[in-house]
């Protein structure tokens, strides 16, 4: 059975989008300490893949995946996943909302459900676990009386026992994680793809606006951008972008061979379907027929063919 | 006296930073327990001020405070701060670095000083607390051997001393910090200032490429910039961008008429002296001068004056 690798312990967010990440076929799911212990072990080849949170992970430093998977060997996404950001109240079976004098969990999951604390459980005095499974088993050991969990925490603790479900202080948070590989056979086009590069270019005035032109000029819409400092060279920046449509379609492949051309380094992070499944719109312009016929019809006029 | 809201509790990171940015006027600094509680703060006059953090926390989500600075009343930056991430190892008086057995920090702390704990500490458990700042309190009550601090900490815990500093397994991280207050008086031009705004436009393709060429095209610097989804609002996105330069410079001030013509919502989030002085670099025909010239060029044409 090929093994997954998630950025760990048991029980946390990460290991429930890896779960629906991997719902397609039989893995072992691994989890690992750190996002880049995670990917180390998919670059030796230890691990057939890795989920890992990119976007606004309740427990995973983002900005530490994003560093992770663009230095050292590439590696590419070849699945999303989106998770509602909703916690469940683990206690122990016959712990009433009433007797609940602490209730444990990571620093930023008690800062996401700090009004329903206060409005719910307002005499609880809160405690810091490493991550919000930790705050489970916590509580199955009895040192605390509750837990703010993932709803997947409940299988891994069977001896503990929901109280409250689906809890938040801000409705529709989400947070997005990908399956990374290494390099190979590309996931087929859907209509509904994304893709992510990571892009390094010259602080000149203009070179990003440059850049995002040619999206835009080829219709491409331009789902995420974020810049990132990079720390050991002066006077250059990365932005990684996630953009609709798939490194197989005609326009995708156009922009970025003007990427390549435009950027010191360009990172391929990969093509692969959306989480919500909404297809791209395609202007009739950056059709795949129009990019056929006007390669067709310049080759034509080389040739002599036409003019 | 003033008294200057902070993201608590005292002696983590973002009290340093909060010093550091008012280290130029007598002021009492108030931790609060989260960013949108200390910006509630400033909005209803009880602070005249609060220092959170923007990029890269350790301990503070970067994300609620992009998020608490554009709902409710504005609020402008006055001010920057950079701070190096390197923490402390703080030990009660007497404890040898061999006989440290439990060592305590927040997660986000712990995972950035993994490797340095696994070369120099390898028998030690790890212990989260709420704050780095809860780190090192409990350590002086005894709870814990070992706390991985922000240096301030040692201040506020006096019976505690610094067994080892500079911690850091990447060095040259940095986090960034601004001083926020009410709409009123901007701060000065400098010469090396930085503009920070919040842009929603639709999403077309092509709508930021071109918000950006407006920036390019005046010579504007980028550094920084970031989309975050709108949550109620399907179809639009939100973008951070801070650049090079004071809103009264012509330039800028240029920029933003035409971001506010092309933009459903922009919120000018402040200009203010950039941490690292760095000047900005103005192209000869994005100068004050070429802005009044041509400005009374095209007064003259139409006035009859000139053609």
């Amino acid at each position: 059975m090929p093994q997954i690798a998630y950025l760990g312990p048991a029980g946390t967010f990460t290991e429930q989008a890896t779960r629906s990440l991997t719902g397609d076929f039989d893995a072992e799911l691994v989890p690992f300490e750190t996002v880049p212990l995670a990917l180390t072990a998919v670059r030796r080849g230890e691990v057939l893949a890795a989920g890992v949170p990119v976007e606004n992970s309740v427990e995973g430093s983002v900005p530490a995946t994003l560093d992770a998977l663009t230095t050292d060997e590439p590696l590419v996404a070849v699945q999303e996943a989106l998770l509602p950001v909703q916690f469940d109240l683990l206690v122990r079976p016959g712990t009433e909302q009433s007797a609940i004098r602490t209730v444990a969990s990571h620093p930023h999951a008690l800062a996401q459900v700090r009004d329903w604390l206060a409005a719910n459980l307002p005499g609880a005095e809160v405690r810091a676990t490493s991550s919000t499974a930790a705050g489970a088993a916590a509580v199955a050991a009895g040192e605390f009386d509750a837990a703010i969990s993932a709803p997947v925490a409940l299988e891994h603790y069977p001896s503990l026992e929901r109280l409250v479900g689906g809890i938040a202080d801000v409705r529709d948070a989400v947070t997005r994680f990908l399956l990374v590989r290494r390099p190979g056979k590309l996931p087929e086009p859907t209509g509904a793809d994304r893709t992510s590069v990571c892009a390094v270019i010259g602080d000149e005035v203009g070179s990003l606006a440059e850049l995002l032109a040619e999206l835009s000029l080829r219709g491409i819409n331009l789902s995420r951008i974020e810049s990132r400092p990079i720390k050991d060279r002066f006077g250059e920046y990365r932005f990684f972008l996630d953009f609709d449509g798939h490194v197989a379609d005609a326009r995708i492949g156009d922009a970025l061979t003007a990427l390549r051309r435009r950027c010191s380094t360009v990172r391929f992070l990969g093509s692969y379907p959306k989480a919500d499944r909404t297809p791209a719109s395609v202007r009739e312009t950056a059709s795949e027929q129009a990019f056929r016929l006007s390669a067709q019809w310049v080759e034509d006029v080389r040739a002599g063919r036409l003019a």
